[in-house]
C-alpha cells in the first residue's frame, strides 16, 4: 500500500455518478482542487437547485459546492463521455437502474467504485458487474474505500481514503485527485480485498447493531467486533489470496467506522431488528434498504463453495433471511467467540 | 489459543487482592461458583460494610455479594497463606504500597496479574515486577486479560476474558474458576503479549480521547486505531516474537473497549488534555491518575532499545511528558497515518 506525496490534484476528467450523500461529498473533495469535475444524478429538480443555489437540496444541504468547476448534469451518455476517469457512488441498490440511460461505451473508461455493497439481481460486487455486464477490463477497475462517512466530509472532518487498482497508475492518479486539506489518500493494488472488505462490514455493522437493540454492552461488542475481523480476514484471503494487513485503514478501519459510528445506517437497521422489529417494518421505517441486507445474502451465496467458518455472517443471515429469533441466535452465536 | 469448556467453578483457593472496582468485579465473578474466595483490601471500614451490608461501599456499589463464601479481610498475609492462587488488581500505582504488609512468601503460589498498566518507580510490567521483587517464577505467573470493563459485570453483561499463562494447567484452572453465566474464558500462553497489550492500549485509548477532546471526527478515530492495532503490533512482536493473532479479543478487542467506550478514565483524561487542560490539571480534576500516563514513559524507555516506529506512544508522550502542543503534535501525527 502507498501512499500518497506527490501533492494534490490533478487535471484528469473526472465524473462522479450519483446525487445521494456519498455522491456529493465525493464531489466536494474532487471539486477542491480538480479543474473539472462532471456529476450526473438522475433528478432533474435537483440539478436546476444545485446549480442555482450551489448546494444539493436533499443531501448534505449545508455543502456550499463549487459549482464553476462542476459539470451536474441528467445526461449519463455526457458525462461518461467527457471523463476518463468515473466513480460511481449510487447505492448499489440503484446502479442498475441509473445504468438504463447509458448508451456510450464504458470499457476504454477507468471505472472506480464507491459503492459500498453489492448489485442486487446479480449478486456480484460492483468490479465483477463492470467487468462482466459492461466489459471494463479489470486492469480499468479500481475501488475507493476507506472509513469515511459522508456527514463528516461535509463538516471537512480529517479523514483517508484508499483507492485500489491493479494498474498503480490509475490508484495513484485517483489517490492524487481526492487528496485535499481535509483528505488523505492511500493506495492498493486489492481490489477484491477492499471491496468485500466493505460488503462484510456492513454485515458486521448490522451484527452490532442487533446485538445493541438485544442490550449486549460495549464488552461484548469489542469482542464480537474482533471476531468479525477475523472472519473478514478468513474470507478474503480464502477468495483472493494475496498479501495484505487485514488491520489497514480500509479494512480495519472501514469496519470500525460502520459498526461504532452514530451515522450508520446498517447499525441502525440492526439495532431495530434487536429491539424486536420485523425485517419488513425495519426498513419501511427506515424508508430504505440497509446495503447489509443485501450483503448477507450475497456472502452467504459466495460462502456456500467455500470451506470457511463465517458464525457471524451466518447468524445474520437466519435472522434476515430465516425468520430466526434474534435472541436465540446471538445466544448461540455468543458460545462461538473467543 | 484455547477456549474453557469443561464446566464452570473449580475447588481452588483463589484470592483478590485490591478494594476497586475491578477487584469487586472478580470478586463478584468468583463468588458466582467458586465456595472459597479470599478477598484483600486496604480499608478496614469497608471490609465492615462488605460483611454487614454485602456490598462495596465504594466501588460497584450495586452489585449484592455473596459473602458466605467470601472471606474479605485487610490482612494481606492471611489471604496469601490461604490462596493457591492470587489475583493482584489493584491500580498498578498501589501495587508497590498495598504488598509492604506482607510477610509471607509469593514464591510457591500461582500469581495472576488483572492489572493493566505497569509499576511506576519500578517501570516493568507486572509479571516481570513478581519476577524480579518477588522470585515469583516465570511459569507460576499469569494474566487476565480482556475487553472487560468492571461496570458492565456488575450488570451481568456478557463479557470475555483471557487467562494467560506459560503453564497450560495454570491458564486453564483459572480459566474455569471465572467461567460463569454472564463471562465466558479463553486461555492463552502469552504472558508477555498480552500484557503489553493492555499497557499499550491505554495509551491509544489516550491518544484517542486527545483527538477527540481536539475536535476530530469518527473518520479520524477508526483510522487512528487501525493505526495502533498495527503499532501494537509491531511493538509485542519485537519485544516478544510468537505467534500471535493481533486480531484476538485480548488484543484488539481490549483496545477497542478502551477507545470506544464511554466509561474509560483513560480516554477521558486524553479528552481534557485535547480540550486545553494541562496534564497537572487534569490529573487533579480526575481526582486520579490514568494508567495511560505511566504507560507512556514505559514503553518510551523499553522502545528506546528498539528498532520500531512507535508515532503514536511517541506523539502522547511529547504532549505528556515534553509540554508539546496538542494541536501540532496530533497534525503531525495525522500525517504519517494510512
Amino acid at each position: 500500500m502507498g501512499k500518497n506525496k506527490e501533492g494534490k490534484g490533478t487535471h484528469l476528467n473526472i465524473a462522479v455518478v450519483g446525487g445521494g450523500s456519498w455522491a456529493t461529498a465525493l464531489v466536494k473533495i474532487l471539486s477542491e482542487t480538480n479543474d473539472y469535475v462532471g456529476w450526473w444524478m438522475r433528478d432533474e429538480e435537483a440539478v436546476m437547485h444545485i446549480k442555482r443555489y450551489h448546494h444539493n437540496p436533499k443531501y448534505l444541504t449545508g455543502v456550499e459546492l463549487q459549482t464553476e468547476r462542476i459539470d451536474v448534469t441528467t445526461d449519463l451518455d455526457h458525462i461518461v463521455s467527457e471523463a476518463d476517469y468515473i466513480i460511481f457512488a449510487v447505492p448499489s441498490a440503484f446502479l442498475k437502474p441509473a445504468l438504463e440511460a447509458l448508451t456510450v461505451p464504458l470499457e476504454d473508461k477507468v471505472v472506480f467504485s464507491a459503492i459500498k455493497g453489492i448489485v442486487p439481481d446479480e449478486n456480484v460486487i460492483v468490479g465483477e458487474f463492470f467487468f462482466n455486464k459492461y466489459r471494463v477490463p479489470i486492469e480499468n477497475i479500481g475501488v475507493i474505500m476507506g472509513p469515511c462517512h459522508a456527514e463528516e466530509v461535509a463538516l471537512e472532518r480529517l479523514s483517508y481514503l484508499t483507492c485500489a487498482s491493479q494498474t498503480e497508475e490509475y490508484a495513484s492518479n485517483m489517490a492524487k485527485a481526492l487528496a485535499c486539506d481535509f483528505i488523505k489518500t492511500s493506495t492498493s493494488d486489492d481490489i477484491y480485498g477492499t471491496e468485500y472488505a466493505a460488503v462484510l462490514k456492513n454485515i458486521y455493522s448490522l451484527a452490532a447493531g442487533i446485538c445493541h437493540g438485544l442490550g449486549y454492552g460495549d464488552n461484548f461488542q469489542a469482542v464480537l467486533v474482533s471476531n468479525a475481523t477475523r472472519e473478514m480476514k478468513r474470507f478474503i484471503k480464502n477468495v483472493h489470496p494475496i498479501k495484505r494487513d487485514i488491520t489497514g485503514s480500509a479494512y480495519l478501519g472501514d469496519l470500525l467506522v460502520t459498526a461504532y459510528s452514530q451515522f450508520s445506517r446498517n447499525r441502525l437497521f440492526g439495532t431495530m431488528i434487536g429491539k424486536g422489529y420485523t425485517v419488513r417494518s425495519a426498513m419501511l421505517e427506515m424508508n430504505m434498504v440497509a446495503e447489509g441486507y443485501y450483503a448477507t445474502k450475497l456472502i452467504k451465496s459466495v460462502k456456500k463453495d467455500l470451506d470457511i467458518k463465517m458464525p457471524i455472517s451466518n447468524a445474520v443471515y437466519k435472522i434476515l433471511y430465516e425468520g430466526k429469533n434474534p435472541k436465540k441466535v446471538m445466544a448461540a452465536l455468543a458460545e462461538k467467540f473467543s
